[in-house]
């Protein structure tokens, strides 16, 4: 260490390039997320728009599959699918309790079980990348499934990662539109650089520990309030208002908390001075989804929400404020959304990690002491 | 985000200060290490030096305890010591393998029976610190135990946190020697700043998850090669070497490594261009320990080894060199050096993620994109 080549960063890094990657672009004043060079609005679009699966192979190749490459990713990725026995054991002998800790533990476990655990090629480790792709979705929809009571259902190799994960959920196979919504809000989900849980598996990456301890550091930092689970507060507070308050109540309850300068969740990014890219398709899906399944009234009050945000505090929604209510007309329990980002973010989380180790450099920045004047002397024990 | 502000930092984030803490105070030029003021060389020293238990007090208060609150520590560590009864379970369920692995998933399970689980005050999280602190140490040890075909020991309430972990372990209550030594080990692993698995503890801590999830990830980045795993490295060296070799065949051996490039583990060290000074200790009780229980010849080799690396790669020894000589005359198996090192360790990620949620910003850096320019049109799959 030389004290004079020391660099002082903003607080929590802002705005500090902690390295290069060639993974995902984002341009937070034009609004511009893309992967690997691709707009997320070419991504998610209705009529060109790609699957998960597809934004897989991009994220982990830089380019999009062709069909012989989409097919091999897909029967790659029907085959990692059903989970090894003793993970089955494993959610049984969970107690009950919050979703991500779950995850956490499962993913944990599944280190021990996988085939390559001890290997660390770039082959292994992108095996490594499809299987907990594969698995994370099984995992938390079997988790969720067993929580409530149900018994484990075998994914079904003729559907794609999100209508599976729906299935395995829920138990019955998805319509078209609900599917292609999941599907889409997996791609909207998948990679958003380096936010704090891929940071966080770049950091273990960066020590070169294997794949699945990267990506339980990350679970566990996607755990937080700060990063995941936003979406899971906008949907209480749209619950809390009451599904059949109508709007004016909805624009009285935000207000309220407006002024008694309560944050609403759901708004504003650290990275996005405009509105967040993905926020545009989901608000979409929010309102086609609330539709067809009979309970417009979610679009309909974060509609005006949105209005009032927007014009009292010049903030604009981000990737949770329409997921919220997308999921929950899906119907999928709110404890599940956290997990679920992390069924999508694991094919991001995976590609920094590939990419963490094919050009490494270990993570280890300094801190500024502020603490008691060095040297202190050690007294005996009664003399302090 | 301004792309005018951005600060692009060297990889790595070397010598980036990331933030300020009153934890750990480094001078890497001068080879001064101190915790909260105190220096190393005294928190380690034989006839001054203080416990473990202390250290942890320090590092958690930011000063050395008085009797009494040693007193209330101890207990409160020993009644935290046994595990619960899902923990010997899942320790008798996991499939032999990687004691990282292990320790990875048994402190992500702690984290679902901790009893301050949903809890999140600073008092919440000060008592999942000292439980996670007093539970490491015997989940490793418990670990080990039974991974050898053993059964599962009480700890004792009358033994300190060191001499405990070695009678768990071993099923023997250690010498006073040993007990010291081992102590002396743990004080000198306890905190390092900001090494890359607190870093990855803070990165996650920072979006407020829970302790038992920032603990988690720090586990899986200590297990990477270029963090934790050198001590074993330098072992696995001089049992090549053979232990009835001699000094002149450790020093042929080692010169030829030299020769074909090879690195010597060990040695060096990101921020210290001195000695490490916790080296100087461990090389004082590699000596005892090893006279003690009669194999002198690993200090007489490694003393050897350290001689000629000075002397062709002006490099020094750093933590790990003459740990693992230590270690090994403690009886230590050579699979357990790193996650003995989280048994330490626990201490100071522990501080960090508390002083993390006492003054948190989310720690999100940015990267510089250098992949396929955007935008990439996205073609029908059949086109690509």
């Amino acid at each position: 260490m030389s004290t004079v080549s020391e660099v002082k960063a903003k607080a929590g890094l802002e705005d500090v390039v902690a390295g290069e990657s060639a993974i995902c672009y984002i341009d937070g004043d034009r609004g511009v997320l893309s992967y690997c060079g691709y707009d997320i609005h070419d991504l998610a679009d209705t009529a060109r728009g790609v699957s998960f699966e597809e934004v897989c192979f991009l994220l982990w190749h830089r380019r999009l599959p062709n069909r012989a490459e989409l097919g091999d990713l897909q029967t790659e990725l029907a085959a990692a699918r059903p989970l090894p026995e003793p993970l089955i054991r494993a959610i049984k002998s969970l107690p009950a309790g919050d979703g991500m800790d779950a995850l956490r533990t499962l993913t944990s476990i599944l280190g021990h079980y996988d085939p390559d655990a001890a290997a660390h090629s770039p082959q292994a480790n992108y095996r490594k990348a499809v299987r907990l792709t594969a698995q994370l979705g099984t995992l938390v929809a079997t988790w969720a499934r067993m929580a409530a009571g149900g018994g484990a259902i075998d994914p079904d190799p003729s559907l794609g990662h999100a209508a599976n994960f729906l299935y395995l959920l829920t138990g019955t196979r998805p319509t078209a539109l609900a599917a292609r919504a999941f599907d889409v809000s997996l791609v909207l989900h998948a990679e958003h650089e380096l936010n704090a849980s891929t940071f966080a598996a770049r950091v273990a990456a960066a020590t070169l520990t294997d794949m699945h301890s990267a990506i339980v550091g990350a679970i566990g930092a996607l755990k937080g309030p700060l990063h995941g689970g936003a979406n899971a507060e906008v949907m209480k507070m749209l619950l809390e208002i009451g599904k059949d308050s109508g709007v004016e109540r909805a624009e009285e309850f935000v207000r309220a908390k407006l002024a008694r300068k309560e944050k609403i969740s759901g708004f504003g990014h650290r990275v996005y001075n405009t509105e967040d890219p993905r926020a545009t398709h989901l608000r979409r899906f929010s309102k086609s989804i609330g539709e067809q399944t009979g309970q417009p009234q979610w679009f309909a009050m974060s509609d005006r929400i949105e209005q009032v945000v927007k014009a009292e505090k010049r903030l604009n929604p981000n990737v949770d404020f329409y997921s919220a209510t997308m999921f929950y007309s899906l119907g999928i329990p709110i404890s599940l959304y956290t997990p679920i980002f992390a069924v999508s973010r694991i094919s991001g989380w995976t590609a920094h990690v590939l990419e963490q180790y094919a050009n490494n450099r270990l993570i280890r920045p300094r801190t500024d002491y502020i603490g008691p004047p060095y040297p202190q002397p050690v007294l005996p024990v009664d003399q302090r």
